[in-house]
């Protein structure tokens, strides 16, 4: 093993919760890693502890600055009892596309990968095996300078810490209601809308909050420039049927290169659906459901995997698509990259890696 | 008093520094204020304590979603002994613009000042008096829910801290240089560009690395969309001064409303100066320079209050700025603002709180 690291095992491993109980991100499992990160050494002394608080100067940049970047992957409990992650070298990529936009050193992927795999092999116990759980993965590095100036850090510090995880929707798939956002915006050109970065989810956190006041579940976010360029949906990206063709936003540098959305268009590709990466307004989709070519639109991330859009609210004009039913694309997406993730099919893309 | 918050007092005051070693927030005074939020008790227990750690879950909001507003501002000591601030009740005011944009809890603004001066009153020694230092004060909050879940925190803190500081430029004001970014960008309409927020910092110390790289201290910021207004210099607002006219980005969205910034237009008025905030591009800059026209360009700040530029590099033109001299308006500024700081002139504009 090119990468091992030291264990120090927890003395108090704590009980688990009853698989139904289990809600999103909020229990953790008994270990993470930490890892640091200074200009003499880079990045060194990763090391598995018992999960525990974290002890900063009330001055370190993350406090002040924003400085910080994550990932998010999932492990899964496949039927034959295999531990599976789900393309976790994309994940080790991504951070790094996150790092380098945000000043933070970039790390060695396969440290990353083998890191992610070292932990989970630790706490293995605690990937729930009920249907639609998993157990969710965190990686996230943090500036640690004790200092107020406007500079990148110079030290930061790794963590990756565990959760697991019931099914994001209960009872299964569930058509979502989806605000049209035109006030505020997530992203533009020049920014950080590419980079999973702490900054843009507090950006995003204002019209989220206003539209589910309204009764929606999330927003879906036009470009910066003209609002009218269909972006994504909360923090999914997002994809529409239109007249056969399915179409998604191309990667220009305010998408965020989501690891789902990429499995999706191959599995779209390889089934020989007609699949687009292309900018198109929400006039455009608009006028696709007033001319009932609108067949389906679906969101993907790595909580939820596929959510189906049900309804769209664009200045106060409401359409409903695919009679708020789940569409024919959106169930076998989510049910084919799910029977991948847990190795109930064969993983023909060489998506999976055992643990 | 209003409000009167319990002191604990340190148990091992630190050793303060030579005034003439005074590096911008390194060194910290021997308290914090810490005041908590959650939604049944609103903001409560604000206290005084110990300079010391900050506990905090690993899955804390913080950490990974970036919620965390903040103020800055500086104490002083004025030569018959009183301790001063500045404008304190801005910085109340304006943290709440923050905290609305970013679902953070407001803070009653006479509590937050309140605050603020019963924390230097207790480290009123902390205050330097040697010439052209301060007491920074950096008033944060930060979302603490241990909750991996992208929607506001239910729970935060507040903390103040305190750090000696000395002239932001050691030898006194001096010109800088500065590239105009066309890359990257700041801010846009819609985004969080008017807010003080972590979010926004991160997002731009790639490009003042990048500046940094070619020899220029700091970026000139122009506006997301067309990449042709000016907006800001670094962290601070931008002024121009052209054929007599002084010009500055009025506060649109995408501009820190800086309260340097509203100190000098109400100086400017108030000396008889053509003053306007209205939107220009830096090819207007450029022309007006060409002409003879562009008399000074300077940036203002907390910080360093007034920085007079000297060059600016647009696409490789480079042009000198008032001989690369401290211009007129300036140096007036810089004397006039700091005299008031300090309490050597009248403060006929009632900004000056003393402690």
């Amino acid at each position: 093993m090119k990468f091992s690291f030291p264990v120090t095992r927890t003395t108090t491993p704590k009980k688990k919760q009853n698989p139904q109980d289990l809600v999103f991100g909020t229990v953790f499992s008994d270990h993470m890693f930490e890892m640091d990160y200074n200009p003499d050494k880079g990045w060194h002394d990763g090391k598995i502890i018992p999960y525990g608080p974290i002890m900063l100067d009330p001055s370190t940049a993350v406090f002040h600055y924003g400085q910080e970047t994550f990932e998010g992957l999932k492990a899964y409990k496949a039927s034959d009892g295999r531990a599976l992650l789900f393309r976790p070298e994309k994940n080790a990529e991504r951070i790094n596309i996150s790092n380098e936009r945000l000043c933070v050193p970039t790390i060695d992927p396969d440290l990353m990968v083998e890191a992610i795999k070292q932990l989970v092999a630790i706490d293995i116990d605690w990937i729930p095996e009920a249907e639609d759980t998993s157990l969710y993965i965190r990686p996230f590095i943090i500036a640690t300078d004790p200092y107020l100036g406007v500079r990148p850090s110079q030290t930061f510090k790794l963590y990756i810490i565990l959760s697991p995880v019931g099914p994001y929707y209960k009872g299964g798939l569930n058509p979502t209601k989806i605000l049209v956002e035109d006030k505020y915006v997530r992203a533009m050109a020049g920014g950080t809308g590419y980079a999973k970065v702490g900054g843009n989810y507090a950006a995003s956190l204002k019209a989220q909050e206003e539209a589910i006041k309204k009764g929606y579940s999330q927003v879906l976010w036009l470009d910066g420039v003209e609002k009218s360029y269909v972006e994504e949906i909360g923090t999914s990206n997002a994809f529409f049927k239109i007249d056969g063709e399915i179409i998604t936003s191309p990667l220009t540098g305010t998408i965020l290169p989501g690891i789902t959305r990429d499995s999706v268009l191959q599995l779209l590709k390889h089934w020989g659906e007609k699949v687009t990466e292309k900018r198109f307004t929400i006039q455009e989709v608009y006028e696709a459901q007033a001319s009932g070519k609108l067949d389906e639109v679906f969101a993907t991330g790595t909580a939820a995997v596929i959510s189906p859009v049900g309804e769209l609210c664009w200045k106060n004009q409401v359409i409903t698509i695919n009679n708020n039913q789940i569409g024919a694309i959106s169930q076998r997406l989510f049910g084919e990259i799910n029977a991948i993730q847990r190795g109930r099919t064969s993983d023909q893309f060489g998506w999976v890696t055992e643990i």
